[in-house]
């Protein structure tokens, strides 16, 4: 049973990484599968002021620590990516791309993502100038220019947080009026530091280490334009385009809500026996790494009673049946996480 | 309106010092009133090992982060002790031993304590040997002795869970059975390293930096006994004798389940408008420092919008109305505070 786990984390976000410490911690023999950067869409976050306990952090250091902290107490990672889910019966399986795994339950911590524009510069500039999140991020950009894409509900609101920091609030909206309520709208005209563009995209963003200056499109008339930074300090981008929750290896077997995230009970468990969701991919109020660890130990603790129920029906004697791997191939895997960690 | 807040956060744990760190951050104006120790419960926690992202720290140390972070966004803090809590009306308003204050919105983050039995060296052995949750503490007895006191479900379950850890579990239960169902206690037959005696109490733990020695009396016989620690390290005594959530201040108003804990909604809303929960004090499956920190990201996150609806409401225009107070009181209040918590 080489392949064999008390349980497996799908994602190494903080909600994975979270879960894997609680459950490594209780002496499980528990596998983390990340198919990208340990950290999930926190890892390219350039800095993190709002983890109570931590002053001031980068995503990537943040989320190091997490997994350091998994690793003390026994968990094992590998970077692969999931190809399929088997959920449904008591033995969980899972194929992925370096080889099969089984397991009593499983985590789904696979997160969201934000529905990104595609402009030119989204990409480099992400953690450092575009943002996808006013609460993290609107501090970094006292006293200067920022610029929000997006019509909806989201855009308005988080408008409207971010004058609180910003020396103006530029709205982008690609069509000639808001998708939202009228009287959210109108809330809006409270605020002289809110300028609304409407069939206005915005189609670059430039500059060296911080946004220095963004082009735009008026998709009406076909004209374009230019806005260059005055003084210090790179000018803010953020995107409120929706998120996308990453349940495409789960959708036919766990319920989702209309808008694709995982219900689940005040447990984390799913609609399946051994199975739980927790972070981003949940449905929940707000999306930040508190709420995700949260959830991470809430679905472990949780887990905690199904896992020794399972071992008695399936005459697994205690945890020792599942035997940890030795200490020299948890070793290997550790330096060669760290090592792709430095090529970020 | 210098004693008027954005937010009053009755209660300096966890909670209440995440709550204060959103809110602060996003330039409220915020009082945390404490009449303790800042910290809460954890304060008194010598070590803190699942908290995702810090390896180990004492929680004294941990709250003195999130304190200083507050701190850093401006949130002031008083230590006194609220005398009574006007919740119902727009304007809050609160008695304290240390003058009133007045606020558009309250968080409740008074927390919860573990029933205490009463034995002698309880007080001074705590979080250094006496304990009252097997998730945070149970991994630091590894291999050592442990006694469990109580007759209950979370007795029998935390004690399975402590067998993970531990060379001896004793459960002391104090009548002649335990008080939940047979099948749970059945259980227990599992677990060779598991001892019961019934009509059996506790009456003294002794030694120096930690617990060498402990006195049990059978209540039925009036017999009296002493265990001594052999090799070695202290042993651990666990409390479950259940919590009790402090909600004594508004009880009468704020709607709690038949446990006494606070009813919230998924925003840590309570029946009352501008009044939230946070923390120990609301009914929640798993009490840890993680899901403290959500709950009070989650309420702070909610009260965004509520007190720019108040602001707007009352004529207050924005956050400019309700002044901070200037730097110099600010500065000699952490003083203040710092000075407190190196006397503890």
């Amino acid at each position: 049973m080489r392949n064999m786990y008390d349980a497996v984390i799908v994602g190494g976000g903080p909600a994975g990484l979270s879960a894997a410490i609680y459950l490594g911690r209780a002496k499980y023999k528990v596998l983390v599968v990340e198919k990208e950067k340990i950290g999930g869409q926190i890892a390219i976050t350039s800095d993190v002021a709002n983890y109570p306990g931590i002053k001031q952090i980068s995503g990537a250091e943040l989320t190091d620590e997490m997994y350091a902290q998994a690793i003390k107490f026994g968990v094992e990672f590998v970077d692969a990516e999931v190809k399929e889910l088997t959920l449904e019966q008591q033995i969980k399986k899972m194929d992925t791309t370096k080889g099969s795994y089984q397991a009593l339950s499983v985590i789904l911590a696979t997160g969201a993502n934000p529905r990104k524009i595609g402009f030119i510069g989204e990409e480099k500039f992400q953690g450092h100038g575009v943002s996808y999140c006013a609460t993290c991020d609107g501090e970094f950009f006292s006293g200067r220019d920022v610029f929000v894409i997006g019509g909806g509900f989201a855009a308005v609101e988080e408008s409207i947080f971010l004058t609180k920091y910003a020396k103006s609030v530029t709205i982008l909206v690609r069509k000639n009026s808001f998708s939202c309520a009228g009287t959210v709208v109108d809330e809006l005209k409270k605020y002289p530091k809110i300028t609304v563009k409407f069939n206005t995209e915005l189609v670059l963003a430039g500059g060296n280490q911080t946004i220095s200056y963004v082009a735009f499109k008026n998709n009406k008339t076909g004209e374009t334009w230019r806005y260059d930074v005055a003084g210090q300090g790179g000018l803010g981008v953020f995107v409120f385009a929706g998120y996308i929750p990453n349940t495409a290896l789960f959708a036919d077997t766990i319920n989702l809500n209309q808008q694709g995230y995982v219900i689940t009970d005040a447990n984390q468990k799913t609609n399946l026996d051994g199975v739980y969701a927790a972070g981003d991919v949940c449905i929940k109020n707000l999306r930040q790494i508190v709420t995700a660890v949260s959830d991470g130990a809430v679905a472990a603790t949780a887990l905690d009673t199904y896992i020794s129920t399972m071992h008695d029906k399936l005459n697994l004697s205690g945890v020792s049946q599942i035997k940890k791997v030795e200490n020299k191939s948890k070793k290997r895997m550790k330096i060669k996480w760290y090592k792709k960690r430095m090529m970020i």
